[in-house]
Formats: structure tokens, C-alpha cells, sequence
């Protein structure tokens, strides 16, 4: 449940700055001026069946928390689809309130939507708990290599 | 290096049955008759800088290997892309003639001309050591949720 005021929706061109914002409590995110912000928003939308950007904004209607889906479309699984989860991140003060687990929860339900066999994401081992409570299971190791 | 006569470039249509069976040593695939498989094609195709499917072929230019690229564009990191390596597989009979290496390094190449600032992908536990030796690190947790 949403605190009283607080919306999810999905991410609009107008949420840029604050958008941007929410996401440096997440990782690195650097120099991102509108024009370039428009360009992968352009690209989103274009590609909206497979990059499902969402937002929760509060009482002031501001960004405060971000979410991905991207739906990828495979052969296995008779042609199934699958959800990644990308991108969650809430801002410093608003922490606290479960908007975590609403954009978990409503990213989720949009993978069932569209009709998704599984959603998948990948975690720090120390927020594994957190995506427990959101009703995910360890499946698995991430592997990464740096370019 | 793959061995003598083996080939690894795009999947093409003319794949179709080979490409199936391959993907049947990973996991659940189940039927995909011929229109399904060419209605994944084609998406594939027309987001042909999302899915960047591989193949390698044998002597006789039959699929034994599988892997996708999946291309993400994100915010973060100066709105770089991030490439998730999925559905690799090798035929049965051709396991142990370094075609796994050979798909992962293909793929990790792939992303690195298109300039993702990363690869990952999930695996299980047991073929970590595998992905090691491709130069991967463990990175974190997967998280499941089945639909």
C-alpha cells in the first residue's frame, strides 16, 4: 500500500530531473543533460512492449522512487516471455515508507499482465531478505563482466 | 578457437529445427511450430540492437551452440547499456570442444563493439567456475518470481 498522495505510474519526459535524481542513490549516474535523457526515453517508448519504465511520485506529485521492467521475448518455454527488473531506487528520505516493495510488486503484476512465465532481477547478497518479503526466491548467481 | 570447419555468426530462419533442439538441453521448450519460431524471428529482427542472437555451426553448417545478447539502454552510467548474455546452450554431442568459451567470448565481444559498460548473466551455482574462466565475476543474487 501507497502512503495517502503517493501514485504509481508509468515515467513521463517532465520527471527528468527528479528521475535522474532518484537514481544516484542507486549507482553511478553522471552528467545526464535533457537532451540525452530524451533520446533513451525516445528509445523506451518506441520499444514500450519491451522497456516498461515506471515511477512512484508523492503528495507533490515529484519522482521518488524508479522502476524498469524489460520484457525479453525467447524461444523457450513454447516462445515465453521473461521480465527483468532493472533499476530500483528510492530516494534518501524516502525510505522506509515500502516503496520498495510497491514498485517490486507492481513491476511484477505488469510481467503477469503481459503475460510473462517469470520475473527475474539481481541483488547485492545483503538485500536478498528485502526481495524475499516481495516473494522472489534465490535462483541462481550473477555473473558480471566490466567493459 | 573453434574447432576446424565450425562457424559462429547470427541466427538466420533456416535455423529453425536444429536451433530448437539445441535450446532443449537447457531447459523447458516445448512445441514451437514453425509460424511461432518466425514471429520471435521477426521481433528479434526488427530490434535487431536490443536481441543479437548467435549461433555456432558445425562441418556441416548445422546449429550445435546457442546465445543471445540482449541489449538494455539505460540511465545510469552516462545512460550507458548494459548487455544480459541469455539461453546459452550446446548440443549434446559437442560439449567438451570449448563451444560454451567460444559462444560467451563472441557475445562479451558483441557487447563491448555496441559499448555496453557491462555484461552479466545468471547462472547456477555449479557453472560458476565455467564463467570464471571466461572472465566473469560473481557479482550477486539472482531473484526468481514465477509467474
Amino acid at each position: 500500500m501507497l502512503p495517502q498522495g503517493y501514485t504509481i505510474r508509468k515515467l513521463e519526459l517532465g520527471d527528468y530531473e527528479p528521475y535522474v535524481e532518484t537514481l544516484r542513490v542507486l549507482t553511478t549516474v553522471g552528467d545526464i543533460p535533457l537532451d540525452k535523457f530524451k533520446d533513451v526515453f525516445a528509445h523506451w517508448e518506441k520499444l514500450s512492449d519491451t522497456y516498461m519504465p515506471r515511477v512512484i511520485t508523492n503528495e507533490n506529485g515529484i519522482v521518488v522512487a524508479t522502476g524498469m521492467l524489460l520484457v525479453e521475448r525467447k524461444i523457450i518455454h513454447e516462445c515465453g516471455s521473461v521480465g527483468h527488473i532493472e533499476d530500483i531506487s528510492v530516494a534518501k528520505s524516502e525510505q522506509g515508507k515500502g516503496l520498495g516493495i510497491s514498485m517490486i510488486k507492481e513491476l511484477s503484476g505488469v510481467a503477469k499482465e503481459v503475460g510473462c512465465y517469470k520475473v527475474i532481477l539481481d541483488c547485492s547478497p545483503h538485500n536478498v531478505g528485502f526481495y524475499e518479503k516481495c516473494g522472489y526466491k534465490n535462483d541462481g548467481s550473477e555473473m558480471c563482466l566490466r567493459l
